[in-house]
């Protein structure tokens, strides 16, 4: 949290920061910033009015039941965050229909051997969540020339992208080759990843997991690869990261893998959104990225 | 050359096409179409009045010094070509700034490392050539966030692109960190791709070439990655393809490969084309993409 604490400083000196477990007094702390916490400690704050999640995702903070309901929930949404996913889900998307993965293994062998390559014409990319980042995934996926469609809770209106709501995942899934999955972490959203919705894809179907591990049955990815169902995965988070050294999916040609790089927060962004909602918290001005604890994001 | 034949005949079964070197009645033959055609052949048609090169290069067609003076040579600039080269300038620009070629090498050892991206704000792609292609992919990679700039012969006009003309090449080459060849081969353009010009770029420099292999001095490339003058560079065609196996090229970490697939022409496409202008010259209407003997282009 050191970076944090420093670029929060360098924002404002006047600010009063303790990294916990080295909290001088409880009751002095109305705003936390937490990712990935240890549960049962937010409890103990009698004062605390907001906890921010460090990233985009929040569902570290709703997993954990000890926070009282009174307490407000907020999470990042950086512009640089956002910019670095649509940066990410463009080059895995073009590196998918140009076959990158087949050259990158081709020049280890001196291997010239020009392939097939799709044509982004015949192909439809689904993103997915249409939130705030999965919104401007799409737009530049279409400003790339893709066909783009997208699917997210509440039906959503996107220039050039073909949008879907909650009921219409099956006649989304059947038009999609290209599955973006940008979704939050919810109890919904847990293993929608699976066989039955690998099966469902149009043909040929292609994953790109920048959202969060969970999202995926591993196993179902596997088998969905082995028996064509799939032809190429591209994977940034994973059940358990770091991805341990024995996983199989390390191996596997089929399957691209990052380490969880799609977009990396920035202290001195993430420092200003924070700062912006503590003073907002101050102020009693409606808080940004409020995180929904009915929704669940 | 049986694709283009069998693609002309579907659009027009009426026309006459023979393949070289079957060629029934030289008298006969009004229009060419040629790719990397053997030298000093086409003096022996006395009634040829065009000649198109298959593709967005007529380097083949101007350096056979054979060809009369009277004969006009065209070009194939086909939508699908030019919105490829976008895709591939794209992907290999990130690929580069989002350090693709470590992980690629990572996932081999299974290793989860995640490296320091560069910014694309911080960073300045410049595009080499200006023409049909350069434009369009220039554009495409503003729209991306980069931030663009752009040389060729004559000052052209872009939007959201700093634009340099012929003379001022330097002050083009010391702002550029990422420099994307797409220049038409000629005799000025031959060997651009130096030592000195590698030593004018900005630092981090990084190379992509999608246009000739005759561009590169290539041990002048090698001594560039080693010095660390470039730190990454990102190959798509060779002085000779298919690139030979021994060649040193293939085991370096800091090139990447692909075997001369920036844009693969459809013969369908390409045969609407080739049509047209043959249409155009029988009815003596100006033709499309002419060649310029003078420019080299």
């Amino acid at each position: 949290m050191e970076p944090y604490r420093d670029a929060l400083m360098d924002l404002d000196s006047n600010l009063d920061i303790d990294i916990w477990p080295d909290v001088k007094s409880k009751d002095r702390v109305s705003f936390a910033v937490a990712w990935k916490q240890p549960k049962n400690q937010f409890s103990q704050y009698p004062n605390l009015k907001v906890i921010s999640s460090l990233g985009a995702g929040a569902d570290h903070l709703l997993k954990d039941t000890s926070i009282p309901q009174h307490v407000a929930l907020t999470r990042v949404v950086a512009p640089t965050l956002t910019e670095q996913m649509c940066d990410f889900s463009v080059l895995s998307v073009l590196a998918i229909i140009r076959r990158f993965h087949d050259y990158n293994k081709q020049q280890v062998w001196a291997d010239w051997k020009p392939r097939i390559h799709y044509n982004k014409k015949d192909l439809m990319v689904g993103v997915m969540g249409l939130g705030k980042i999965g919104k401007k995934v799409a737009e530049r996926l279409a400003g790339n020339g893709f066909n783009v469609s997208g699917w997210s809770n509440s039906k959503k209106s996107i220039p050039n992208v073909v949008t879907y709501s909650k009921e219409h995942l099956d006649p989304f899934l059947t038009a999609t080759n290209i599955l973006v999955c940008l979704l939050p972490l919810t109890d919904e959203t847990k293993e929608i990843l699976n066989l039955s919705l690998f099966k469902k894809l149009n043909s040929p179907g292609f994953l790109v997991n920048a959202a969060r591990g969970s999202h995926l049955v591993e196993e179902d990815l596997i088998y969905a690869l082995d028996m064509g169902l799939l032809n190429h995965a591209a994977l940034d988070v994973f059940q358990k990261e770091p991805l341990p050294e024995a996983h199989s999916f390390w191996g596997r040609d089929k399957i691209t893998i990052t380490p969880h790089i799609a977009s990396i927060t920035e202290p001195g962004e993430v420092a200003e959104l924070i700062l912006d909602n503590y003073k907002r918290m101050r102020s009693n001005i409606e808080l940004l990225n409020r995180v929904d604890r009915y929704k669940g994001y």
